[in-house]
């Protein structure tokens, strides 16, 4: 049996022939350890056009790369990035293709200077594109971390309590999501309660909820390195009637966007669908964040679906689906799920739903 | 009362004009902090030669700067780093000062092709070596966060029996730091126990501890975004002579090491007062990392205390000194103190422990 990585690098490697270089040296830690298995914060692989890839890292990393990434060469140095550039000038290697989206002018620089270095060109996003699309051994992990969320969520709805902090319940949820089996949450767990709702980003406080407030709620579990994502906003007490015609519009916007997911569906049209309707309601200048993105070994990846977006969805592509509503000094809706997009199930395919908490209001 | 922002900024743009740039435009989050005060993951600040400041974030973070960052000018725009490169245009900036390890080429690259750009040359690390010294506000912060790591590692203790798992333990740690008080842990949480201890960067696993196993455990708690950073072995059951001896040897390296980090000390002389212990007993192989590193708004910073390290410490300098011992498949051993160099006691200034748990072989 060939390691999934080994496919993942035959598949870069194609694209680095594609792209007229010699050899890839990839630097992104995601990335490496898509190609590799490798969790590491210093490591880089090299992946030749043609021949053997490298996997290079420093010796507190040298027992897991033994023991986690068969079948491809190990190099130990502290350098990671030298010693892999001076790998491939040895095998003859003339044009290397560097990651500039994520390198740092210094380290390209320390590169660009080394006797004989390879002439350095521009990779792109090429490993982030492969990335894109998952396989069901990916989606699995996905799933996983979205039913650990899915878990926590509901085990934390009675702590939802006037009193409570934004900063307690936080804990809690990510408490919950550990005990779930969690390796970690993926992100900051975000609590914004009443007028903090207005702020999408909001880091949770020391305020108290209080009753008539709406409480967004932005979580998610990291399961095996995959990410999770869903945001509920929930009511405390009984919501006045501007609470829930706001909500009503974001649920129907977040709905109207997941049935506009399917393949082939261009990504502005996507965003479009959720963002026309709040427009028609006279929120447009109320949604300012674009309405999702990938997810995936990275919380934010590849697709990122906005309004000036370009490209197609395609089958088992992972994103979340997630407009909000936010009115200063008021308060805010958002509703997010993180689904895969599917072939097959109905006419054009369909988005499967890895976060199935409900979409309801819930009342407190 | 000027805010300590400001006296900071001031510092900076000393710096700015003693090398010969109109304006630096600073990007690391970790220096945004420092400079303005705001928490962002998309922000920048324009720290003209001569001249006021502009710090530049995104809608997200626009309430959080207003509240947060008095006395600078604001400019909320989505792309940051062009947005203040075009402002210090305007303002008549020729030579733009960037911070090249910490930019990505393709950022730099984003810059350069602006029209009318001012010519983009490197800052270097000014600001980080601003920060290295800290002001008392900041190391009490710091010695808050240390406080914290103590209290909790001691609620721990009683944890540790056999089989316990290494994740486990640091769960249960992590949560002691943020009942005590801590806003995250500093950094995840490293339990290495029995032969994963000869693993300096062990990442707790299903191992559960055995009776006669070492466990080396690192922990920090961070406190108003400052980094503590404190290890202790313990013994599970009676230790056998063979460990007893590398854990005196490895304190006694520690004590020294300690005892070397006061003003005007050597970086390498402070290294070397721990190393030559440690070599002198025939370990020199077994303990291949640096002794210790800044800790700060970053957990590693200025200044890296290694065998090839230059320059000196001086007052106000909290630093991290972790002498280790690795022995391949069979355990380690590390002890590891946060401190601040301190002028004025005894004749020639000495260290501050702020981490105080004890360093005697603790046997559970």
């Amino acid at each position: 049996m060939v390691k999934k990585e080994a496919g993942r690098r035959l598949r870069a490697q194609r694209r680095v022939a594609a792209a007229g270089a010699d050899a890839a040296l990839v630097t992104s830690p995601a990335n490496v350890r898509y190609l590799t298995g490798l969790v590491s914060s210093n490591a880089a692989v090299l992946v030749p056009a043609d021949g053997p890839a490298v996997l290079a890292t420093d010796s507190r990393y040298a027992g897991a790369a033994e023991r986690d990434c068969g079948g491809i060469e190990l190099l130990i140095s502290h350098s990671v990035e030298p010693a892999l550039a001076r790998a491939a000038a040895e095998r003859g290697v003339r044009t290397l293709a560097v990651e500039t989206h994520e390198m740092t002018v210094e380290r390209y620089q320390e590169l660009a200077a080394l006797p004989d270095a390879p002439l350095l060109v521009p990779l792109g996003r090429v490993v982030e594109e492969l990335r894109m699309v998952k396989d069901e051994t990916e989606i699995a992990q996905l799933a996983r971390a979205c039913a650990i969320t899915d878990q926590a969520f509901g085990d934390i709805l009675a702590a939802i309590t006037p009193g409570r902090t934004e900063r307690e319940l936080a804990v809690l949820l990510e408490r919950a999501m550990v005990d779930r089996g969690a390796e970690a949450p993926a992100f900051g767990t975000i609590v914004a309660s009443g007028p903090n709702g207005a702020i999408p980003h909001h880091v949770p406080g020391d305020r108290a909820f209080e009753p008539g407030d709406l409480i967004t709620i932005d979580c998610g579990a990291r399961c095996g390195g995959y990410h999770a994502d869903m945001t509920r906003t929930v009511a405390l007490g009984h919501p006045e009637a501007w609470q829930r015609e706001l909500y009503q519009l974001v649920a129907d916007a977040q709905r109207a966007g997941v049935a506009a997911a399917t393949p082939g569906a261009g990504i502005a049209a996507v965003d479009a669908a959720a963002r026309d309707l709040i427009a028609a309601a006279g929120h447009g200048g109320h949604f300012q964040h674009g309405l999702g993105h990938g997810v995936g070994l990275e919380v934010h990846e590849a697709p990122i679906i906005s309004s000036g977006g370009t490209g197609t969805l395609v089958d088992r592509v992972p994103v979340t689906v997630e407009p909000g509503i936010y009115l200063p000094g008021q308060g805010g809706v958002r509703v997010e799920d993180t689904l895969v997009v599917r072939e097959g199930s109905g006419a054009t395919g369909s988005a499967e739903l890895l976060t199935t908490t409900t979409r309801e209001l819930l009342v407190l």
